[in-house]
């Protein structure tokens, strides 16, 4: 398989598929909509889940587990809910199966469930059903609980990790005794995602929440972080939704207040899923191939020899494994590829490829100098290094680089963010440089989904800091206070 | 809800159930046989997880994720495998709801699947599809290649943690270029879950083969550890599988050998799963609830202050914060209760059920003396110990309770391997005694399947190290050369 990649600039989508496929992240599998996450790929899922793991742990919440199955009874009980995810769910309706009387295997018709059982799209339901029996004073909250989960939305458009019929995501699901306490805590929780994009992930997101007719199914304020992709579309790589009393209500569960009262509990849910794999793909990388912030990269350092002879190629192997030692000694993940069945040439694409952040070369002169060359994968530049200090130099190069591709993306994004006006403007706006549109509307469903049919483009968010200004609706003219973030949208 | 269970000689079973429940391991949910993992209880499961994640990659292994669905005809492609799942399996039919005219939420006919999807059991079918397109040439070899999951078996009878429709493991599948390696391997992850149940749950193993007739559906051979309950039945603790060929014929995977011939790939599998929290309660725990080895502990030590004055619980609470901090700088997890809400004797009775391993109480007169109240939670036996020093002298005592669970077990189980050489003795010892059974075996799976249905008793391995000896099989009378394991089992 060539490691050439569609340009960015001849067919983004194309880019991107390409991308993931041929840096060894995900794949299609035989399954309709499934992908199957290869282990590069799974090796950055695990490092975001295991910061967003410490995060959550370190405000208190804890992990547990609910079934993958939901009787279809429990996903009626609330309205909206229902409504919103009715249209993408896969039934389990029968349990057993067997061999016709051609040996063929079918599905055994005696074995019909009672009630079907659908495959979570998201465990509101389960869970509250579960916190009827958990919660039955005051001090019994709040419950801060998480759970790592798969699940399955029927989509059917798929795309690699930005959309697949199943996928992986926490789902945080909070109990509180209070109005109050709920909205901090979905404020809080996204809080957490803005700070995990933007410090872990180096990917700049905007605050803000959701208009009525974008919110979570069931919720009534949905708390969002929105990312910019370099095509100029947006993706909204977290929610946090206040969901009121809706579930406590639907599944009846109380508590007694310290006065002795029976009031329903309050909720939060908040997740981030394996969605965020796509926006990490599409925030950063390049004509190339895949660039890796450090804090994601499986592999931070890889070392490359340059050799003609064995002999070469040993004195090169032994100062590799010197400064291998030194670079974990810093923590520092790195790998030396001594293969000899790949040319230099080769490994030097492959690595690219893949994203790795510093690549170290080392050939028999640079022995003899004592020196190394470095390059860095962001922005393609090449030095040579002395070999003593090394270490330390790439520990401070790979904060660097950090901080460098939060910065690039920051620029691009705010750069992409255009205050219009006037209608005109908002659609040549849209068409020609893309990004976030930020403009006055009069807030109504109406004037929204009319605009989303004529130019596809949906309201982000309302900003969590808006510039309160007295303006007009940029659609239909009417009197509007602030303005909101449009965009077409992942 | 009383904290007092059932005794285990009254019940083990009531005994069993009611632990899980009060000790906040797990709950039945709504869902027939689909269990809630609880925070206490998720919280020993990731300890597991983490535990075994690091033997996994410490041994060449990488994570990765495969669909939660397998087609049907994925499914029936290897014959004996299909036979084997065909009968627990959950059908997913339909991927729509809709609702009907009386405003009921019912499955939508119209949108009924062309091919059934299968709810993976396990997933040998779904990866080896994915395999045909990751191995051409003998240089892809070895995959080493392992997913944390949920599967669902649908079981009639379920019990918490032991058989649950729904449950949580890992399943490891590698692909090998010949037959030896394919077999060192599954002996390797024999070997580490044994390292594992031994060294890390303190629950000694022994380790073999299963005879055919319990054998893993598509597998040459399975390799096991065998754990003994404390009511002498055994527990299948971990699987490991020889698949030879068999996954690689049916779904076409050949590699192009160094040589350039084309041949099938040779594969194994292996998983442990949350019936290990099942084996973990029943090897160690007792009346007064759960055991749990320092190693699987949430919380390692609690301490409980005990006074009388707000002035007393200060002074201590101050103590408690010094102790706190010198034990979690030697790693040690600890948790102060000062709750205010309960009483010191609800607060032993509590941890006591929780298996937290060691509790500190410290009241004004400790504080005088300088001494604390120390009570091991695994043999109940309290003392005095000086403060000064404390923290060595409990991370020395937790290495020493560890050792002594497993000790323990390992005299119970070792006390509990019969040796009989007439039928009259295996069942009364069976019945009476229970445990493993050394017996001799003519090797057919009919005098096998008539013991069975004899004694319910099954063949738990044929142990790795047997003793050959001549013999005669303890049902048929029949020639035998070595003794195998007999029990009945969960």
């Amino acid at each position: 398989m060539s490691k050439k990649l569609t340009k960015r600039s001849e067919d983004y989508s194309k880019w991107y598929n390409e991308l993931v496929v041929k840096a060894d992240l995900a794949e299609n599998s035989g399954v309709r909509g499934c992908m199957v996450i290869k282990p590069y790929g799974y090796a950055i899922w695990e490092k975001m889940q295991a910061e967003l793991d410490r995060m959550f742990k370190e405000t208190g919440h804890q992990n547990a587990y609910f079934p993958l199955f939901i009787p279809k009874s429990y996903f009626s009980k609330e309205a909206s809910h229902v409504d919103g995810f009715a249209k993408e769910c896969a039934v389990v309706t029968h349990y057993r199966l067997k061999n016709d009387e051609n040996g063929k295997v079918v599905v055994d018709e005696t074995a019909k469930l009672e009630e079907e059982l659908i495959v979570r799209p998201t465990s509101e339901t389960i869970i509250w059903d579960t916190y009827r029996k958990w919660v039955q004073s005051y001090r019994d909250l709040p419950l801060l609980i998480n759970q790592w989960a798969n699940v399955v939305r029927w989509e059917m458009r798929t795309r690699l990790f930005l959309r697949t019929t199943e996928f992986l995501w926490q789902e945080g699901h909070t109990a509180h005794a209070t109005k109050q306490e709920a909205l901090e805590e979905a404020e809080r929780m996204q809080g957490i995602y803005a700070d995990f994009a933007e410090n872990f992930m180096a990917i700049p997101v905007i605050k803000g929440t959701k208009t009525e007719g974008e919110r979570f199914a069931g919720a009534l304020e949905t708390y969002c972080i929105e990312a910019l992709m370099q095509d100029g579309k947006a993706l909204q790589a977290g929610t946090s939704h206040f969901l009121g009393q809706n579930f406590a209500k639907a599944f009846d569960v109380k508590f007694a207040t310290k006065e002795g009262k029976q009031e329903y509990v309050w909720a939060t849910s908040w997740g981030v899923s394996t969605r965020l794999m796509g926006a990490l793909v599409m925030t950063h990388s390049d004509d190339n191939g895949l660039v890796l912030p450090p804090n994601l990269a499986p592999i931070q350092v890889v070392m490359v020899p340059i050799y003609k002879s064995e002999e070469q190629l040993e004195a090169i192997s032994e100062k590799a494994d010197e400064i291998t030692k030194e670079l974990r000694d810093l923590g520092i993940s790195v790998k030396y590829d001594n293969r000899t069945t790949h040319k230099p040439g080769w490994k030097f694409a492959e690595y690219e490829l893949k994203g790795v952040p510093l690549r170290i070369a080392i050939g028999p002169r640079d022995l003899e100098n004592n020196v190394v060359e470095l390059a860095r994968r962001d922005n393609l530049t090449k030095q040579v290094i002395n070999q003593e200090g090394l270490a330390v130099v790439i520990k401070k190069m790979l904060t660097q680089i950090q901080i460098d591709l939060y910065q690039k993306a920051l620029n691009f994004r705010d750069s992409h963010i255009t205050k219009v006006d006037t209608f005109a403007e908002f659609e040549e706006v849209l068409e020609t440089k893309g990004g976030f549109v930020l403009a006055h509307w009069d807030g109504t469903s109406e004037t929204e989904e009319q605009i989303k049919n004529k130019t596809k483009a949906t309201i982000r968010c309302i900003p969590n800091s808006p510039i309160f200004e007295e303006g007009k609706c940029v659609f239909s003219g009417k009197v509007s206070t602030k303005r909101v973030l449009f965009a077409k949208a992942y």
